[in-house]
């Protein structure tokens, strides 16, 4: 399983995914689930994972190779952040439908689905939730946030806290504290986690740090919202 | 959709049902999914119901016909609340069986699991998850809560608050607390709720209440909550 979530702001772009996956329970690996392409200034771009292996590291490997080939059409150089997301639920849905097609009665393993998050220079910063068919919606100011994977534990602090007027130390705090929940009531998401800022404007990742299940900030954060939850709890009167 | 929570304490049972039902999202309607059964002082049962509709209503009608019936075995009369148990998942499979049989490709539309809660007079609180094959696990001071239906918005208050120890009074706040979130992020899980509270030793109900969307009490619970969590929010530092 997974838990990715990304969330679209006034000031920018903020994403974080886990990087547990299992082929079974007695199966478990770390594998990154976020990647980044990045041209300073020109373009920036994020793509989050969930989903069968196989098809989102070859769906993101042919990505990358469109990217390597000199002058040819890539995710880097088609206009538009739209055309970016038709590109990538396109590579999405021919890999997973290959992978299918040989798959017989577990075709339905060879699913995926991806956030999208990014901006190119003269564009507004964009997020996308691509299906496992390669359609896609897109984050707006009544839905400032999109979610893929093991989503329900994480939703309702995003629920309450985040809206387009959210700074990016707000939102960090509202991911991280998501995943928290996500992470307590669910074994199949797991640390280490991949954080991502990009600030509006500038085209360019401003912070990207990997969050060990040592780090001492996120450890804190967690038992503070614990005992947040707890001494609010006791507050309450009914 | 439906969400059903039930906890067991050393001081007794907590139970909260949720009453929407659809048949498809553009059909809802309100029925009663908790059910209770009480001699005071001898024995006390209350059943929550999730899933189909014919299923539960026929299960529960079954299961008070033979109440009805004079010396007749029943949930009322049989040994032990294990017994009860085995009563109730038979019957669920039977009828779930039967109507399943009827309707070809849609037979998986024809399940349903329950929250069985009680005390028999001599002997201690139980609390059971029955499957829709009759099957059924047991709460115990490990895991004090079972939940049916949408159970993961509502899951993480519980595992922070919920322990054998908690009173009986934390202990509602902890269950409508929890269908407050599940309320907020699902829409197939509605208003009015029904509480029920059955104190150790007593084989009574001490409380059973309706709990309607006008509740005053509710709403003030569900604002303060609402405000608990984005103060403690803005006070985490990271």
């Amino acid at each position: 399983m997974t838990y990715c979530v990304g969330l679209l702001l006034d000031v920018g772009l903020v994403l974080l995914s886990d990087t547990r996956t299992n082929a079974g329970l007695d199966n478990i690996a770390t594998y990154r689930k976020m990647y980044t392409f990045e041209e300073p200034g020109e373009r920036v771009i994020a793509i989050m994972t969930a989903g069968s292996l196989s098809v989102t590291q070859t769906t993101l490997s042919r990505l990358q190779d469109a990217i390597d080939i000199p002058d040819g059409p890539s995710i880097m150089t088609v206009d538009t952040m739209l055309e970016v997301a038709e590109m990538v639920g396109a590579m999405l849905s021919d890999v997973s439908g290959k992978i299918a097609g040989r798959m017989g009665e577990q075709a339905s393993a060879a699913r995926a689905s991806m956030i999208l998050a990014g901006q190119r220079r003269g564009g507004e910063p964009r997020l996308f939730l691509i299906y496992p068919e390669g359609n896609f919606i897109e984050a707006t100011s009544d839905t400032p946030f999109l979610q893929i994977g093991e989503h329900k534990y994480g939703k309702p602090i995003l629920d309450r806290v985040v809206t387009p007027e959210t700074t990016l130390e707000d939102a960090k705090k509202a991911v991280l504290l998501s995943m928290d929940s996500t992470l307590r009531s669910n074994l199949s998401v797991g640390m280490p986690l991949d954080l991502c800022v990009i600030p509006s404007g500038e085209q360019r990742i401003s912070e990207r740090v990997r969050i060990d299940a040592e780090d001492e900030t996120f450890q804190a954060m967690s038992v503070a919202w614990s005992n947040a939850l707890r001494r609010g709890f006791q507050e309450i009167e009914i």
